[in-house]
């Protein structure tokens, strides 16, 4: 597909799509436009002659029966927080963009039914409010989410802190809206736990970054809060000790062990040193550290028990070198916030080539070891700062230049990096894209890593949705 | 696809197929045969040349291969326990089998990475102990699992009793290995919890019933088992207070609540009447009853605290009417085969009209309200016996009937009754597969009441994955 050199938009087909959603909603000015163009990180720089901002379904609908009669591309963008260019629309001028955050209505909030239905626009802070509201917790969390919206949550299968008790975007999903490349409406806005009628269509839109349709709306699964939650923060002297601490407080908390987060020491001086309100709790430093995170369902008191039954088995096995548990929700919140920070925390060290990888869980400390050899021999002096979610097996493999070294001489050495920690991952059959998705950065590295037949079936369900091409192209395959 | 009329394969090439297993694993004759052309209930007799049973997932490429240039329609099959009619061939003689049984070894188990690689063929019951031996705990658990498959299991994304807590066969397992319908083996047994690499080809295999590919092996998840375990069995009024104290048991027990079904009084009076080993625990009758599983990661003093937690608060509102706690291993096993032989028990009651759906599960009382009704409407004398897990909204609607009554006649009304309750399932936007599939079955229903861009959408992914459409036809779409 895409075979054709693609060409801009007429100014009188610009003005048929402006007038679906309304010129106030039709964004053309370079001013209005600027921000949907660039992500945060600034790595991806795209142009569009029209930013469309559907206020209903129909209206979503409307602008792809457009597209597909005209062949016009489109690239859908949610709240632009993507960290590997699926949202941006690219240099050629061609492609429009259909911005979501206007469909944003909460359509329904059943905590009896531990369900919500929500358009694809909401910003995640928002439903987490909704769902508070009622009584009731959804429970993705990441760093984003005072600006990510949902439709960008499902399209990336978006992962966070939480997905160790609570799972991905996938698992916390019970039915779709999509609109189809077509225009036509599918409505997937089931509320079922169990539906076993023909095949996967929600988990196959789920994931694919946009490129199969246009996400508008959602059936959320909601849960309980809890009614006990202890936060530990542990120095540690290596992954080792923190996957044998993991399995040892997955045993004694089963379900309700929450959160089980991985930081090295330099990552800790860091936030120490460049984050508000971020202090090294403990009184000596220590090589590693671990976050962990207990809820329980039941009471404070129970969620208290577990804790004390954790350190009393964890100093029994001398696993634990030092530790604090929360005092305060305030407390809490900090030890979270220095853990959510670190990556930006990394910023005013310099240049830093991030990767975002899993392997199988019990490989982490296989895995932290061959990369940190590997990287310290191509660069000495640089400084990695791998941190993340080990009950996932998914860690944030950052490396922060040498100190006082040339940013962009170190940047210029991502490929170099990528190569080298990526080449381990797949050693230890792993992924290089956890939870950040393919989008353009990983689109090339994609389809030199995976079977070729699983690029083919891709391929083949791509051209089956999207025979003419316009659906988010050059995104994912 | 599928226009011209089948042909059966012809002697020689039966030859060549039998000649990739070994004459001893091609059977021909008729008595070897028998056991596959036929299920538990007898609803599907199919036909065959011959039935093919690969050890090795190479054999398995090899006879696709073959089908794939032949045109041989192909009808993979696990433990025979489906209830949909997807794994029996049809009644043309024209479709070979490929029997999974022999692809059976336990390739690995890795306890301290929570996982392990089992064959297809691998019966359920074996791979829960594989696991328990390990130390750790395959959940998946229903009624068939001495003789279904894991290939079967995935193929159908089977439920069970351990759903709520688990999730279904989708969600437990991590990879999958697939013969393609050309022959082509996917390697996709990653071991990954998270993975955003492209489109989500695992969940698309899972639950397609063989129309697809065939599932040759699979990297399952597995658990801490429990420290703590309480069954109790609790005579209600209504599904109402059913789902009141679902609620609250959710509520108390978050992630520990493992099990809540429900079960009405006539199917407690079938069980007591027709299966060795079951009584009535209670002294007097009630109109309804909850079996509530509960376990702790923690201790067994834990579990039993949840259940005085939760008796408590239940006896407060007024919600049971009266309970028993299993005090033994045999107690608890006895609660559970109560609920588990429910279906069985209505044998030797007559012929019995069933269905397998599900609705939200806060529209569950309000369901078997108006179906009761209707069911009544049509056939006053009809015994209703409606049970099933009420916390995945998933009901086993199924209808007994009359005392006396001639069981030939009654069976004949069965599509008359699937209107009435599929209608009332359809209108509360509710599954009329919640567990079981499409297969045969359903197939017609499935087109009906499905949208057709749905119908559509699943269809083009059958025709771009199997476009001669060999792989198990006539089965789902």
């Amino acid at each position: 597909m895409n075979e054709q050199a693609p060409v801009p938009p007429s100014e009188d087909l610009i003005a048929r799509f402006a007038g679906i959603v309304g010129e106030a909603n039709a964004l053309r000015d370079g001013h209005d436009i600027a921000p949907y163009l660039v992500e945060n990180r600034e790595l991806y720089h795209g142009r569009t002659p029209v930013v469309l901002r559907p206020g209903t379904v129909d209206e979503v609908a409307a602008i792809m029966k457009l597209a597909s009669e005209t062949g016009t591309r489109v690239v859908p963008q949610g709240g632009n927080s993507g960290l590997v260019g699926a949202q941006t629309p690219d240099p050629s001028g061609t492609e429009i963009v259909i911005a979501l955050g206007r469909l944003n209505r909460i359509r329904e909030v059943d905590a009896r039914g531990n369900v919500m239905v929500v358009e694809a626009g909401t910003v995640l802070a928002t439903v987490q409010q909704a769902a508070d509201e009622a009584g009731r917790m959804f429970p993705l969390s990441l760093g984003a989410e005072g600006s990510c919206q949902i439709g960008g949550n499902l399209s990336s299968n978006a992962g966070g802190t939480a997905v160790l008790a609570f799972g991905n975007m996938r698992s916390l999903c019970l039915g779709l809206e999509v609109v189809l490349p077509t225009g036509e409406i599918w409505n997937g806005l089931r509320k079922l736990k169990k539906d076993n009628t023909g095949y996967d269509l929600r988990d196959l839109f789920i994931g694919a970054e946009g490129t199969l349709g246009v996400i508008t709306a959602a059936t959320l699964k909601l849960f309980a809060k809890p009614k006990g939650h202890e936060v530990v923060f542990a120095g540690i002297d290596t992954p080792e000790v923190a996957l044998t601490l993991f399995r040892l407080a997955e045993d004694l908390c089963g379900t309700s062990l929450t959160g089980f987060e991985l930081m090295p020491r330099i990552g800790v001086e860091f936030t120490a040193r460049h984050i508000e309100g971020v202090r090294d709790p403990l009184a000596d430093p220590h090589p590693w550290y671990v976050l962990i995170d207990i809820s329980s369902g039941q009471s404070p008191e129970a969620a208290r028990s577990l804790v004390e039954h954790l350190f009393e088995a964890a100093y029994e096995d001398g696993l634990i070198r030092d530790a604090v548990v929360a005092e305060s929700e305030q407390q809490k919140h900090d030890l979270w916030h220095m853990r959510e920070s670190m990556s930006w925390a990394q910023k005013p060290e310099g240049g830093s080539i991030k990767h975002d990888v899993s392997v199988p869980v019990a490989s982490i400390p296989t895995f932290l070891d061959r990369a940190g050899k590997a990287v310290l021999e191509a660069e000495p002096e640089a400084r990695i700062v791998a941190f993340g979610h080990i009950g996932d097996g998914n860690i944030h493999y950052n490396i922060s230049q040498p100190l006082g070294a040339d940013k962009d001489a170190f940047l210029a050495r991502w490929e170099e990096m990528n190569v080298i920690v990526h080449g381990i991952v797949m050693d230890l059959e792993g992924s290089i894209s956890a939870e950040h998705g393919i989008g353009q950065m990983k689109r090339e590295e994609l389809a030199r890593i995976r079977q070729p037949i699983e690029i083919d079936l891709m391929k083949r369900i791509k051209a089956s949705f999207d025979p003419a091409g316009i659906m988010n192209p050059g995104k994912v395959l």
